[in-house]
């Protein structure tokens, strides 16, 4: 198999039907959608025989338990994929949108109009619900898709791949809207990031060194997200029962999420009364403490069974451990608080437990990051938290898109202009 | 000198005063726009002479008289520069500016906070001014600067660079929010553009070379925009009177500018009415006229004297000419104007004439264009026109900002989240 003509001829399928989904009404999108739903529910023996496949070999490959989690479709796994497309369906078409309109003193009226960006190509590990997520919302903002799923999860993913082609079909819009790359050889992403004349976008969604990878080669724009090294920072004048609850929220209530709290910040002014308080409910999830060396000072008056408890390296003040692991400091004041997040952060999500207003003002407006909190858990940065209704992704970067992506962060502006004859003088 | 360590030096400082200028107030910020103005007016003798030298040295290479003049420094000019300062002084200030607060189900209040994007290279060619106008629409917009401008203007863009640091420091800024490179070698452009660690935007601004150039090279991300292939579309139901005055207007007000009219199309049905009304009135601009075979055979009946008549090739149909040439070709229907538009244009501007609702608003929605028009000249695409009060460029790119690029397009926007403690259950 030639991959390079293979992914030329993906990506010119693709351009040619992104101008027909772009011009796509509503009411066709949306039927789209709900019969790709219907064809979902119709042929989910054929998806769990496809995903049994692609389980055995995982197994006879001796993946790890985690990514068998993550490969395995369930009648419920089928069913929130269905769910998941009614609930597209129901948002708002954000393609065609008007805004802005005014008259300019020369009479012409001018505003904008959001329109699709065309081509987005979405590289994913071995998650197969994925394939109809990231369908469903970039047919909806009236995008052609190009998927590449993880090799593991290939039957899945073309079983799924033909349900997607189906229901495009029933409504009427082209199969080529939403192509998913069939070879599972590596060199097909190489050519995906690079065709700039077919793909618009690029959204890398998995670990890491996909995303370091994919960010350092592409040459169409990438849409990323790379790590969640969130803070909590408990301010002078915090109340202590909200920021302890806070606290435990942001770092307990799941650790492999991104805006999971990985690093606590505690003023000098109420470090040792905070810290007593916390203790005890940090020791409840026996959490592995990197602490300053305030911090351990502090509680080695305490009782700290269920903890362990090292002094932090350099390095622990940068890590997103996705683990039950928390860095903790003491700082002097704001100035440094923010100075700290602003340095070692992945600018993802940061909040601050205070409540002193300029305190909260100063540190909304000075804290470089996706998404900035007050008396809030980090927990609710994500797009159906935040309203999006859906969301392809956390990014990091801070040119178009930043923080929780839904539908608006998959479309882009254009100028109108509405004249009754005027020429510039 | 080692230019990599020189220009990795600027990057660092550019990024450590770039959280001063981002939290800067509107009043200090708009105090060193001022304090600039007053330098410039202070030191027009020095900036003349350090003009002169660009000038002496520019005339003894024998480069053209074109840049010539854009190299020049009058009292005209650095008036206008003057002015431009006071301009962006007195425009609203885009950092810090919240919007679509609203509450979530959860209790949390979700909204967007505008913000810089921090350290802006500009990279330009020979004319002056930019200097003054680039880092005026950086300050404003809480970034901070590093300005490459071409070789030939070195003198001057350090005369005003000097001006522009004594202003920062009037005003209590750092001197290094604004910073000049000093080398003209080029390898400092192929650093600038690959400091992603250090370089938040690139913004190319000159001829096509270099924007290709910069865009190829460029790891850190461009805001360009390359060719204005603009065209100007009479629909089956213009006002003829309209037409022949938006043509005319958009070919030739100006033939240097990338809002400027490069391509003609005609619906069949009115060609031959058209043609006949618009015809002597391009002759009266000496025109070249790259035509269709059914615009041919038409202009053949006509009176043509003054005008140059050849068929066009396909190449015509993609060209910016910047010159007083303009392609015809005439069309079955609105569904070929388009696909001609989207096929050939460079997706600067395109403007549709015609009474017809329908066709306007069908047009505007399918034309995959930075800025897309109903009955006005294509001059108009221009941020002063469109009321964003200042510009630093027009993108024809689809990420990020599109069309013209205001202070708004400087910056980005990050959520902010205000709670009273809430957890996520």
């Amino acid at each position: 198999m030639d991959i390079k003509a293979y992914m030329l001829s993906l990506g010119e399928a693709a351009k040619a039907s992104a101008s027909v989904v772009a011009n796509a009404s509503t009411a066709q999108k949306n039927s789209a959608l709900m019969s790709i739903a219907k064809e979902l529910d119709s042929r989910r023996d054929e998806l769990l025989r496809a995903n049994e496949k692609d389980l055995q070999i995982a197994k006879h490959n001796d993946l790890d338990a985690a990514l068998l989690d993550r490969l395995a479709l369930s009648t419920k796994v089928i069913d929130g994929m269905i769910e998941g497309l009614q609930q597209v369906a129901a948002l708002a078409d954000p393609v065609g949108e008007v805004s802005d309109m005014a008259y300019r003193p020369s009479g012409i009226q001018v505003g904008k109009m959001r329109v699709p960006l065309g081509v987005i190509g979405i590289i994913y590990e071995s998650r197969p619900n994925v394939t109809v997520e990231a369908a469903s919302l970039c047919l909806k903002s009236g995008n052609a898709t190009i998927l590449r799923g993880g090799s593991e999860a290939s039957h899945s993913n073309l079983a799924i791949a033909a349900c997607v082609a189906s229901g495009l079909q029933l409504a009427g819009l082209p199969a080529a809207a939403v192509q998913v790359v069939e070879t599972t050889d590596r060199e097909a992403v190489g050519h995906l990031i690079t065709m700039e004349q077919y793909v618009d976008v690029i959204v890398p969604r998995g670990g890491k060194g996909l995303i370091e990878r994919v960010s350092r080669d592409a040459t169409v724009n990438v849409i990323k997200h790379l790590d969640g090294n969130c803070h909590v920072y408990v301010h002078d004048d915090a109340e202590l029962k909200m920021a302890c609850e806070i606290t435990v929220n942001a770092k307990t209530q799941r650790y492999g999420t991104c805006n999971t709290a990985e690093s606590l910040l505690v003023a000098e002014s109420l470090a040792k009364e905070f810290l007593t308080a916390v203790t005890p409910l940090l020791a409840k999830h026996r959490l592995d403490l990197r602490v300053c060396q305030s911090t351990k000072l502090i509680l080695e008056s305490l009782d700290t069974s269920g903890l362990s408890i090292s002094l932090a390296a350099e390095d622990d003040w940068y890590e997103e451990y996705l683990a039950p692991v928390l860095s903790i400091k003491v700082v002097k004041n704001l100035g440094q608080a923010i100075a700290h997040i602003n340095h070692y952060s992945s600018q993802h999500t940061e909040t601050i437990i205070s409540n002193n207003h300029d305190a909260a003002m100063q540190f909304i407006r000075a804290v470089d990051s996706s998404s900035v909190m007050v008396n809030a858990s980090t927990r609710f940065a994500d797009g159906f938290e935040y309203g999006l209704g859906a969301e392809i992704g956390i990014s990091t970067d801070k040119i178009h898109a930043r923080g929780p992506v839904g539908l608006e962060g998959l479309t882009s502006q254009k100028y109108i202009v509405l004249g009754k004859g005027q020429i510039r003088v």
